[in-house]
């Protein structure tokens, strides 16, 4: 049986301001909460309709009936286990940064497409993700379940953006690349791993702000036969060509695979 | 004014079975039907709340109020416009696909994963999709939405997928390319044109009996530093970056851009 206290916590972590106040996020679904106990997540407490094994004494274990976690679930079909995770504060060092490629998101605003970016930092070894202040929250709960365990190994930074890029054109050789329709073939472009790889807004794309700072404009060549500028990607999509093809330039002489 | 005849038939075309019967698809917003006449979609009704511009003497002009318009929507945020559209009939012919790229989906579910990798299509050039029967209709409002206009620009084929490939493999050195964990790195992997690239199932990958015809395995490589098995890629995300390295080495010496 869970308590009123608890119903109430949880639900109200859908909202940015009570996972800030609780220092808390919601994660659901046996797949992620298993990945996150794996990766030695900070788990608080686990929900859950069977009676699981308590691996971990630091853990609350809870059980309840599959109509109370329907209760407090977020998804359409309910899970069978919900983990309450403390949320890890990432301190920001812009002296991080230089020497490797991070990502920077220009107003991300769909749930999805962040979750999608941050599963492609971690596949790809991308340690900071830099974040304009109106992106969505990385621990909104359906961005925790489209980024998957991937949310606690990648480090999520809400920053002012601009002001930010501004310090970090001041590193020698740092380069900020901007996606556009214009800009340089990616697969030409010769593309370097000193620097940030800025993506911008789901239906307007980069600010006027950023774009004024960025050193390198680049783009994914489209090769529709009958091209009318209908054309287009999803930015999660963009995000993973993009990044893949830094990877094999960066890594053309040193494969680790 | 909405008939009750025009009401009924809009909400059965979230039902695959009615979308057969009545030949026809939704599709919701602005910029999708903007899109779709721009692109000669055969559209047959458009409903909306604004007077808008009679543009086309063969389509059925309805004008209705909000309300009436959210009640027949599929989408959360009720559209401004709706359009019907006749379903065009793709007729699959085998010999159209030697000697290009197409691709193959081996049970893939998720509407949004469909329509992502039917944009991927259109933007790289790719005409054919040849889909498992078993995955989610190309005209469910959903894949409609998330594949914008490119929806009828490339050929999707709903076909017995093993027997398909049986029959690709007869044609000379046309390779099953099959994505796979443990496949030969993209990057350093001789890749063809004249192919289908397999992508499988979001849970479960590439069946067992498409797998036994794949005559190239394949896979996108990792470069997180603590691997450890947790990783993972959404479909739509790893059919992007692989279609885009098939393109790159494709294109290598006649870049199109």
């Amino acid at each position: 049986m869970l308590s009123k206290g608890l119903i109430k916590l949880v639900n109200s972590l859908d909202n940015k301001k009570y996972r800030q106040i609780h220092k808390l996020f919601i994660a659901e679904g046996t797949k992620l909460v298993n990945d996150l106990i794996k990766l030695e997540a900070p788990i608080k407490t686990i929900i859950s309709t069977s009676n699981i094994e308590r691996c971990n004494q630091s853990i609350e274990y809870i059980q309840c009936n599959s109509w109370e976690l329907e209760k407090i679930s977020f998804l359409k079909t309910s899970p069978e286990i919900i983990a309450l995770v403390d949320i890890i504060e990432n301190d920001f060092n812009i002296n991080d940064l230089p020497g490797k490629l991070s990502i920077g998101l220009d107003s991300i605003q769909d749930p999805g497409n962040m979750g999608t970016i941050i599963r492609l930092a971690n596949w790809f070894g991308i340690e900071n993700i830099l974040c304009s202040n109106d992106c969505v929250d990385n621990y909104n709960p359906k961005v925790v379940q489209a980024s998957m365990g991937a949310l606690i190994r990648v480090k999520v930074h809400y920053i002012d953006l601009p002001d930010t890029i501004n310090e970090l054109i001041k590193f020698p050789d740092y380069q900020i690349n901007g996606t556009f329709m214009n800009g340089e073939c990616i697969y030409s472009s010769n593309l370097q791993s000193n620097g940030l790889i800025v993506m911008g807004n789901e239906g307007k794309g980069i600010s006027e702000m950023v774009e004024r700072l960025v050193t390198k404009r680049i783009s994914i060549p489209t090769f529709s036969d009958k091209f009318n500028g209908a054309e287009s990607l999803n930015v999660g999509v963009a995000t993973g060509i993009i990044i893949s093809e830094f990877t094999r330039q960066i890594n053309i002489n040193n494969p680790r695979k």
